[in-house]
């Protein structure tokens, strides 16, 4: 029996490419470079600081990770500008598959676990008009780790009194589904940029640009060996994914 | 006082580049992109394996990057093949000024510490002929975490009996700067890509290629809050910085 839904937010609900426009308006030729920098080092930021056991929220990673792109360039942009370009980071688009699967999956405990903070999730939810969709946003915040943490998704249990095995965890991202995975929840991949697809991208480039690299670098499944339990194109393939599951509805709970 | 001058291996002494050359005989034009992307996994899931507390040999987990790396290209190699690009880790080619700037701080207590399990350190030494330069060559694998875990620099005071504020710590890799300079290390950054030079290869470049990509993510210094005590741009100015350092010659050691 599956309890909650539990949806990654950057990357799965939320298009990190959609920065792009902001960053290229303010940095004319460089949105596609800057874009993919940006996501691969706020990352990576959060690893090593989770590993360091030096955690700062994900609205200073971001920043950090904003800064050191930049600094990649020579740009040191004034206060204004680099808090223009940050804030992108909370009005990020839904996918456009998005808001019609949410709906379509109304009546089950639909949540968010994310890296975000408290303050990023709020204004990210809020800003793109899907907040009524879900019973909890929840941020890694409270743990002082980021995912693949086993610590991060322990917030789930804690909040919404669903054990790892009555949870159905959605994400697009491979560390994420291999962590999600080995603390044991039911996972379903949403597989953004299949294999032949980024195979045939690299085969026909000249010269394989930020973008590509992104997408190989972060969108195919994780050589690792926890595999996800389902493997869909689009969240738009989710509601009849869940159909097959017995998932408890909501009236049902206490 | 310090008591040991204790290098990174993978990107310090070493470059990760030399097996740019194998790859490429093996799959012709992809050598660049195979090389920055076979890395890059590589240091990601010695993080992301950290963090799940789901320890492997950096071995293992050179093996998992070099074969997804491969999957992004939609290349399934024969055993054989696979092999003998694997292998290329351990025939890596000490930097240019590797064995000069070792020579030269003779009488030095000099060691490694490395991500590299302790088969792959021995190979990598004794294949480079660097060997009898080095009072120690350690791994991680004793703490089963990799840099820059905390734990993972521990190591050092218990093999070299060297506290913290005695070691000079040198690397090039930023993640391991930031990691040993919050552990207590003093530590020597190593800037083989200086800001200035991909400020202006990423200017001049028509397409933002593999290569340079890699420079971008991996070699300039992380904007996290720990900052190196020393930067130099090549290992042949070690000997003349140790030189103005308070260290401590073999022969007075216990």
């Amino acid at each position: 029996m599956i309890k909650a839904i539990v949806f990654d937010a950057y990357g799965t609900l939320y298009d990190v490419q959609s920065v792009g426009e902001v960053i290229e308006a303010a940095f004319p030729e460089r949105g596609e470079y800057i874009t993919q920098v940006w996501r691969l080092k706020q990352l990576e930021y959060s690893w090593l600081r989770s590993m360091m056991g030096e955690f700062e929220d994900f609205w200073a990673v971001t920043r950090e990770a904003l800064h050191y792109t930049l600094g990649t360039l020579g740009l040191r942009p004034e206060e204004a500008l680099f808090e223009r370009v940050a804030e992108a980071y909370n009005r990020l688009l839904p996918y456009p598959d998005a808001e019609a699967a949410l709906t379509a999956l109304a009546g089950r405990r639909l949540a968010i676990l994310s890296n975000g903070s408290n303050d990023m999730l709020s204004a990210l939810v809020r800003n793109s008009g899907l907040d009524q969709h879900f019973h909890a946003v929840m941020s890694v915040d409270a743990k002082r780790v980021y995912k693949p943490d086993m610590r991060s998704y322990e917030i789930v249990e804690e909040k919404l009194g669903a054990k790892p095995d009555e949870v159905l965890f959605v994400s697009s991202n491979g560390f994420d589904v291999a962590g999600a995975k080995r603390f044991g929840f039911h996972v379903a991949r949403i597989e953004r940029v299949p294999a032949a697809a980024l195979k045939d991208e690299i085969a026909g480039a000249a010269t394989i640009g930020p973008l590509t690299m992104f997408k190989a670098l972060r969108l195919q499944e994780e050589a690792m060996s926890q595999r996800p339990d389902f493997v869909i194109s689009s969240l738009s393939l989710l509601p009849g994914l869940i159909d097959g599951l017995d998932v408890e509805p909501i009236a049902r709970s206490a």
